[in-house]
């Protein structure tokens, strides 16, 4: 049989709330999609269960057959070792999921090649072949949303470290003795800056009495307040969800400047749901790097906003098999 | 001529006072060492013309011949080109030589291979050639002196990143709204933990009437308190001494988790001047790293001090040629 002139993989991007699968083309163009709820609560055994059927799902979906595609690529939430393509640990929203040897179970089930990532690398990897990292060999991509993410691009390639866990730029300390963090430790840049925060930055100011159009937009309950709201109630000039937002810009854009003076990346990709927010936050991040980094480090650096969108976790899924 | 059996090179470490040569052969022993003022203050080019002496006095004072040695390394404070071997900024402690092209005036002069570095860079190349950092592939190494500098070492090279000027660990954010540091921008690592901090922490208490053996050991006079008495009082047990340095390995130790978190290293090697204060001093940063990096970022993880001492510099600039 003629083979066909382009070549496919299944990207699966496995999250704490959903599982998104599709058949991906090697320059990056999605076939076909297909997702469902993780429902992670229901135990790890049940997860890879369900995993399994999605995989099932699109490859039925898809115009090709099984051996038709080059593999499966999977980016899972968790602490990933790529090179034994196992999880080395994974926190409450996946739990059971540390040890899960996931790249042997699926492929011996499917008999294809798999390759498996930290789902924050996998976006990374996305955004570097396919979005805003394409033609840069040193870059700092950071995911914002429920909690701080991260991939970084070196010398081309995704950079693992000793143990495959490297890019947990959340976990980087920007307050000594601040706030506690998920992590355990103390004043890390997700404890300040991830959506929960900057939520409870907002409903803080909130009940302290400040004006906003955010107690008209929530029919004055602070506790609706969301990270999508600020972001709209910023866009249309609301001081205190603008200054929300700035505060936040402050926070991340301070624990970036420091990494830009220890990696000199040549751009930075910023992408995450609360990144959705826009210019509101994203001119606060680049002109806090610009104004704490050091001159040399900054010159020629690009700030740019990630451009896969939620789709950058199952491209790049797929694209680790290109 | 039959080739000698031993491969040579010229190691030059260029600081801000002191400027220091070698020869030293491919297995890192320093064969023969010369050291100079550097008289920074009497300008760049004056400062050229003392390095190019040094360098015509140890091929002098060695047993080799110019056209026997491999080529000169030279490892130059300052924020540095590697690529091109140019000086691309450097601070107020070598004025004016930004802009130097080190290796073209280097090379014309002897004509032979010259590469040039940043000086962390290069002692941490030394380190990791031929000492503490030998056999890891992913290696932190921090030099804890009048300021603090690094260098990374990924994949088993260098990083260097963009422009070449990464591994500036002394200017990670670690206090969002900190004390003002030398690079411009505020609550760096290094405005809290390197030497000057360290001293002013001291005498800060000193002055508010703590009771230490510093008193006495300076008679009274707190601007005399230096680093290395500081060291001395806490190793004979003064609790004063003993918490300024738990206080500096917090900072430390704080910065370089997060970096432990973003990088995943096997193997963090901590040197320079301040460095030699001992356990004091290494085993806080080393407790406040495990206690506060990820689980996962840590287990396995290696704190270890330099091996080379003030001879990193000139052996890993050697080294750049090996």
């Amino acid at each position: 049989m003629e083979p066909r002139s382009t070549r496919v993989a299944i990207g699966l991007d496995l999250g704490g709330t959903t599982m998104r699968a599709a058949v991906v083309s090697e320059r990056g163009q999605i076939i076909c999609h297909l997702k469902r709820p993780t429902r992670a609560e229901e135990g790890a055994s049940l997860v890879m269960q369900r995993m399994l059927d999605l995989i099932r799902a699109i490859i039925t979906d898809s115009p090709f057959q099984l051996h038709e595609i080059e593999g499966i690529g999977i980016g899972s939430a968790g602490q990933i070792d790529p090179r034994s393509g196992t999880v080395l640990s994974a926190t409450d929203n996946l739990a059971g999921w540390g040890g899960m040897p996931l790249a042997a179970r699926v492929q011996e089930t499917f008999g294809l090649l798999v390759r498996v990532d930290n789902d924050a690398n996998a976006a990374t990897w996305g955004e570097k072949r396919f979005g805003a990292g394409q033609g840069v060999e040193h870059l700092i991509c950071i995911t914002i949303g429920t909690g701080i993410g991260g991939g970084l691009i070196v010398d081309g390639q995704l950079y693992h470290g000793a143990k495959g866990v490297a890019g947990e730029i959340g976990h980087l300390t920007v307050k000594l003795d601040g706030l506690p963090c998920n992590c355990g430790s103390f004043g890390c840049l997700e404890a300040y800056a991830a959506g929960p925060a900057i939520v409870a930055r907002a409903q803080d100011a909130v009940r302290a009495g400040a004006k906003t159009a955010l107690i008209q937009m929530t029919d004055n309950r602070p506790e609706a307040i969301t990270v999508p709201l600020i972001a709209q109630a910023a866009a249309a000039g609301d001081p205190l969800a603008l200054q929300v937002l700035q505060e936040t810009g402050r926070y991340i854009g301070a624990g970036l400047a420091g990494l830009v003076n220890v990696l000199n990346p040549e751009r930075i990709v910023i992408g995450g749901g609360v990144a959705q927010a826009g210019d509101c936050l994203l001119k606060p991040i680049e002109r806090t790097i610009r104004a704490r980094a050091m001159p040399v480090a900054v010159a020629g650096l690009q700030v740019v906003p990630a451009r896969l969108g939620q789709e950058a976790g199952v491209i790049g899924a797929a694209a680790l098999l290109f």
